[in-house]
């Protein structure tokens, strides 16, 4: 076999190799416009006093005194960046800014600043404050787009999605008087937030308004974060269903009542949470159950107790699985009650999801723009639910994931680092702009 | 072998029946003062109305709206039966009846009628409007005992048996500071029931101060009941310790956090209420252990619990046995804390009783006073602590039992026949009789 190179040839190997040069440099010196990380930075901090505790946890649970503090200053902040601001009847908050042709739809972007009881400064936090700086560096740069930008803040999300469900038509006039974490009812908090219960019903949108969605959060999960991974792409939020369990037993004296001679709801109970952790654990998947919430009547250490109620809570990419695990539970839960003389009721609670899908010609843009900034990325699932999987049912939705160190979430000591989340914001500027030229048809 | 009778021998016989009859016919005919069943179930069912609930159930807790009604309602009773009546600086509702002999130092009886939450109607009333059907029946029939009478009705029995504590020297400030059911502290409550929490000291009396002291009570077990029998001569009651139990794991988000990534102190709470049961139940005897209140922190259905505290009791008459069982408990607890990644932390509280053991001879006035009026009896120990195990300390103590209709207490189908009670009632009044002539040395 001969082994040698013509001149042509190699002239033309020069050339390719100039043309590829040529091109590199075009495309890395492309005017991205780039957020302002250490703005971000600052902002997230500054809302992290609305509702910082002494554990360095966040109070700001939806409807709290911290939670409408908190509304207020953004709402200001962002009446300042010169956008028009609103409550729409369910709370949430809305800025929006127009597009160079009124007659386009609006991109919608956002997250929410509720959190759980002494939870996170992240969770909901990164979406929004991200969202507020891509609309702080579109004005900056004086770029117009062609749809109007529309920022949400949901609100009540951690208490069963409450403002994003609303806009999705998912509410009804008995989610309202839910009593929620702050102590205040749907309704109360509602009002609080300066929404307007009465006319909650008038918030659902058709799918012919909003040309797309897109929410940036934490990954609450430890996928990307221990596979030093930039972005996760979302392909699905998971579903969940709640229950309160109500075990009932005999109340008796502790002290007089002999052991065998016992129907002690609180033993029940004991079997129950690990019955569930065993039926969840022994089914292959992702699924997960976990219960979170125990009370016992009357709860004094001398009173053998007649009465637990415990939570339940079910969520799994497939609906299906969901109610499959939840027949093996309560079936495990009737030979309890046989076995230890007690019984069990399983009430169903308002706060279920559907498992939904993100659109994949999003999921590709996502994918895209993380590619181009030269992040690294991985589609995964959303095993938390967001108002994203509200937005899903109405309009082309797609979801951002920064990491969470060691997938701690929930808790005073999630952390994502400001690099970490700067990467995501961008991303969500130049998915944002992306989406701006995109027609779904 | 021979089979006839002598004449003299008959008339012998003759004279041996005729003689029983007599010495029979008298005996019954010894004029017992008797109370009266009907007064008394009335009095208990005035008693009630302080503090009943929706359920039937009592919720005059210590130191509650309820429990300061009644104690008013009790001292003005007691006043218009001419009795000397005051409060201790502990808050014990004290009534004095003068004795033929006032050198004599007082016999003293009572009870309690503080309730735990949702509690019955009999649990320590049974005990106070006994002792006031005794001293109405002394009265009525012009009795007048050598030694002074004394009613005591104790205060905050059932939160860690208080007053009877502060009599037999046994409280300490840290006492006063610590919270009740009723949401006062001790020191709080003391001072709505007229006491003086600042010289609660000065309620400790000496070992020469109390002839004897007897307390009525429901058993509150099954073993009268269930035996059919009347009387239970209680021989001791068993001893108490209680602990709060820290169980501190990891909150993290229930959706996003893998099963076979969490520390979830609900899990190990669960698997030492059963682990208490166990090793309680395997080792040989009367012991008992109880989990009787929990709370998991945050509490949240979409939250991995952190933290969870449970109470854990444990009650036996030998103080040995219970520091053996703990050690088993402790043990088995951090196997689990290895086992769940979570700590476990038992903190003592300030509930502790050691087994008292009553006076063998006060106990043999009992049974001889039940014999005599034809009641059935039965020795026994106590499961559930009384007032009765702190006067121990201080001055020969007995306990009457009546049965508890199957053994339920501290609920409310707590429940003791009118007849049942009555005849305790009277066990107690010629206890309290044949005790005026009693010498201890």
């Amino acid at each position: 076999m001969q082994f040698g190179l013509n001149s042509s040839k190699i002239i033309n190997g020069i050339f390719l190799l100039f043309l590829l040069i040529t091109l590199s440099k075009s495309w890395a010196q492309e005017k991205f416009p780039m957020i302002n990380s250490e703005r971000l930075e600052l902002q997230l901090k500054r809302l992290s006093l609305f509702g910082i505790n002494e554990e360095g946890g966040n109070d700001r649970v939806a409807f709290s005194d911290y939670d409408i503090e908190a509304h207020a200053y953004l709402s200001n902040y962002l009446k300042a960046l010169g956008l028009e601001v609103s409550v729409d009847a369910a709370g949430n908050l809305i800025a929006l800014r127009a597009g160079k042709n009124p007659t386009l739809k609006p991109i919608a972007f956002g997250s929410h600043i509720d959190a759980v009881p002494n939870g996170g400064h992240y969770d909901g936090d990164v979406g929004v404050m991200g969202a507020i700086e891509v609309l702080e560096t579109l004005i900056e740069n004086e770029i117009w787009t062609e749809h109007p930008l529309e920022l949400i803040i949901f609100s009540n999300e951690e208490g069963a999605i409450f403002g994003s469900r609303a806009i999705a038509g998912k509410i009804d006039m008995a989610t309202l008087e839910g009593k929620t974490a702050s102590g205040y009812t749907n309704r109360e908090g509602v009002l609080r937030l300066g929404g307007n219960p009465d006319r909650i019903m008038e918030v659902k949108r058709s799918t012919e308004e909003v040309h797309a969605f897109l929410e940036l959060h934490i990954e609450q999960g430890n996928i990307l974060h221990k596979n030093k991974l930039d972005i996760g792409v979302v392909e699905g939020i998971v579903g969940l269903k709640w229950w309160d369990v109500e075990i009932r037993g005999k109340t008796n004296h502790a002290g007089t009542t002999p052991m065998n001679d016992r129907q002690d709801a609180m033993i029940a109970a004991a079997q129950f949470v690990l019955s569930v952790n065993e039926i969840v654990t022994q089914m292959e998947g992702a699924q997960v159950g976990t219960v979170g919430r125990i009370q016992a009547f009357p709860g004094a250490p001398n009173v053998i107790p007649g009465k637990v109620v415990t939570s339940l809570e079910l969520r799994d990419l497939d609906a299906e699985k969901i109610a499959q695990l939840f027949k093996m539970i309560s079936e495990k839960a009737n030979q309890i009650g046989e076995d230890t003389q007690t019984s069990f009721t399983f009430i169903p609670l308002d706060a279920t999801a559907a498992p939904a899908l993100t659109d994949k010609r999003v999921q590709e843009i996502i994918r895209k723009k993380a590619t181009q900034l030269g992040y690294s990325h991985k589609t995964l699932q959303s095993g938390a639910g967001h108002d994203a999987q509200d937005m899903a049912v109405i309009t082309p939705t797609g979801m951002i994931f920064v990491p969470s160190v060691n997938g701690i979430s929930h808790a005073p000591d999630e952390y994502s680092s400001p690099d970490a989340i700067a990467k995501g914001v961008n991303v969500l500027l130049l998915s944002i702009l992306s989406l701006d030229t995109t027609v779904f048809n």
